[in-house]
């Protein structure tokens, strides 16, 4: 028995069950059920280009044409991109040291026809240097009590966020965030709370007592799936 | 009576009626109907992102709102990008000095989901090399009827390629041309011909009695229009 990982699968903001359909091409190829296992659930709709996934199998495929094998299965808007043999023990979701997040945003003067469906449109010129100040306050350990949907789980609502940036692209501005796990849509209202930073509706000196205060009220809107792109996950 | 030019706009291969749509927003901004005048024609499915065209107008909008103007009557699949006030003489199409195109291709390994639906997928490696040395025959003035779609009108197939370039970026090939005209289908079937080069398919070295022989059959394939750019239209 050997156990595989799967890195990178990417999807359109529409509804599929990406699991489930990967879990039917490997079946196609190596006549197995599997039960594939991965790094973490992503909100519906978000990019997860470096998602990283497990299962596994006793198929004598080579791994390097795994990815190939299975992708000749999929449909065109999910994309494994590529396969490498782990040890057993391997976990995903366990094994997981830290991920990376990004938020597109496009700040140019109307937006683009072409990557509407990739990147969040604001229409007014956001205050780039402040939102750098602001961002620098989500990093280190909180309680991210206000920055989640509310209604989902009550375990511990505690991260840690080991990195953050604020990369200007031309017309874009792409907010990146690393940390050792993220809670539901909390990427989202963290974007939604440096946009009204830029938009000058929150001052960036506000945002450690809206940590602090764990009122969902307090922080920004949740901005919509289709910008966000889980684009790392890391292990030991 | 002023005269206006819009510049980009941009659209998903889909079937929308750009220029119909433009006249539309145009007439429920002004009041007025207007003939919407473009440099010239695109393929279908071809994002036309830097499209330029006029209209005249006794508007007293200011010129630089038009462009948001404009963009709120629109879907979101087509974007203006800016007004600018010319000269009554002007003619979108009659002044165009030149026009720069740009094919792309992903040559990764596996392809992307995401930007399936904006750049051509070509799975074996390509000898980029190779089509680096085909595109220069390209260069200069030639008659290209080799390189146009069949049953395409009869005037003249004389045209001139000032510059030609293959930009790596990433796992992405994009081939790029600028010239005084371009036929149609011309570009998508230059970028089938260097992909064949690229395949080893076709000798770069063959390519200049491929022009002279005005042959279509002896070029490449017509690649798919979603992969295509008009990303500048230039003027004296």
């Amino acid at each position: 028995m050997m156990e595989k990982t799967l890195t990178g699968w990417q999807k359109q903001p529409r509804k599929l069950n990406i699991q489930g359909e990967i879990e039917r091409a490997i079946e196609l190829i190596t006549g197995e059920q599997v039960d594939l296992t991965a790094s973490g659930r992503t909100d519906a709709g978000v990019h997860a280009i470096g998602q990283v996934a497990n299962f596994k199998t006793n198929s004598n495929l080579p791994t390097e044409k795994f990815a190939i094998a299975i992708n000749s299965k999929l449909k065109k808007s999910i994309r494994i991109q590529r396969a490498e043999e782990v040890e057993e023990r391997f976990h995903s979701r366990y094994n997981c040291k830290q991920k990376t997040y990004r938020y597109i945003i496009n700040n140019g003067e109307q937006g683009s026809a072409i990557y509407r469906n990739l990147e969040y449109y604001v229409p007014i010129k956001l205050n780039i240097e402040e939102m750098k100040k602001a961002i620098k306050y989500f990093e280190g350990e909180h309680d991210f009590k206000g920055f989640k949907a509310s209604g989902t789980s009550s375990k511990s609502s505690v991260r840690k966020i080991y990195k953050t940036n604020i990369i200007e692209e031309g017309e874009r501005i792409v907010i990146e965030l690393t940390g050792n796990g993220f809670l539901y849509n909390m990427v989202r209202i963290i974007a939604g709370t440096l946009v009204e930073v830029g938009l000058g509706k929150i001052k960036q000196e506000e945002i450690a007592s809206i940590i602090e205060s764990k009122d969902r009220t307090r922080a920004g809107k949740t901005l919509p799936p289709h910008a966000l792109y889980l684009v790392k996950v890391e292990y030991e």
